[in-house]
């Protein structure tokens, strides 16, 4: 998978061929096709991958508050995790949002797309509905709200990738902030919590 | 202009040759040359032809408030103006979205892309401005809120056109006025006209 990236990063989508994430990993093209049929196995299952890395690895356990869960899904998204090798946050992302751009010239493309983008708004919806549950949130549309936040990451990422608009994110974070994570606080779960700590 | 679009939804930027504009013209490639230098000087007057289009036709008036103007503005970008030639909205979008998409690749385009995004942005902060003038809407920041408004109509038309999510546009627009907009009620400016229309 590290290699489909690099083979990515190098070649772009339209150009990629079996053969080349071959060279990367030093074996041959049909070892490659062994594991993956078509070049659509190898990117459903690179976008897993993708996907993987980014939700996997949020720092979250039973015990994180909805809030800390949420704030740090969102950075996590917009900033990146840690990369050992060199291969950074935005060279990964600069591969997935050719990926995304080039969906639309590929039905079986764009339905594992669509399948992996609702995966990713999936566990923010989930975050939320936990805050609601456990009244920290007012009682919100989860769906609308957890669509707005993977939207307004996606175009920023995409300000700072196409335009070379670098701030986008910090701008990004800072809009969901005051725009929507405001509207998510609930004011009796203040007061409840400042009664019994007193 | 409009040769230049139907050859570039044809044959992609990349692909696109000066050549293709004088098929569609039915003219010689040196006749757009005469008039274009180069094909960067030919995508600076697409992209201010493209704008002109969605911001030009915009039906206001000295007269429109702000409300209204804020309304029409947001409308044309997600929804587009009626085009009479059968090569509609949608079509005209996939071609934008695709330059925005591949203006990573060249920093004079780039910068012709971020003059461009800065122009559609700063016609919805001017409004707001208006706005806040009139004391209409609140005394709110009006380029952090013109960004995201420009944001979710960027990212939902995307949507529509990459991952096939058709309700994107609709979706975005009652995000816009349930997060965005309602930020920008000023309640002292109803109950003052509530007062003088009594």
């Amino acid at each position: 998978m590290e290699a489909t990236f690099r083979a990515l990063s190098e070649h772009g989508y339209s150009e990629l061929r079996m053969r080349d994430i071959g060279e990367e990993l030093d074996v041959s093209r049909s070892l490659i096709h062994y594991h993956y049929d078509s070049k659509h196995d190898l990117i459903s299952a690179f976008l897993e991958y993708i996907v993987e890395q980014y939700e996997g690895s949020v720092d979250v356990t039973e015990e994180t508050d909805p809030w800390s869960e949420l704030d740090r899904r969102i950075d996590q998204c917009l900033f990146g995790p840690e990369f050992d090798d060199g291969f950074g946050h935005w060279e990964r992302m600069r591969v997935y949002h050719e990926l995304f751009s080039q969906a639309q010239h590929d039905e079986r493309h764009q339905e594992i797309f669509n399948r992996h983008y609702e995966r990713i708004r999936g566990s923010i919806t989930q975050v939320i509905e936990r805050g609601i549950e456990e009244e920290m949130f007012r009682t919100v549309n989860a769906d609308e709200i957890a669509q707005l936040i993977t939207d307004i990451i996606h175009v920023a990422r995409e300000r700072k990738i196409s335009l070379g608009q670098d701030d986008a994110p910090e701008q990004a974070r800072r809009a969901i902030d005051t725009f929507v994570l405001a509207s998510l606080v609930n004011p009796e779960f203040v007061v409840t919590s400042m009664k019994s700590s007193n």
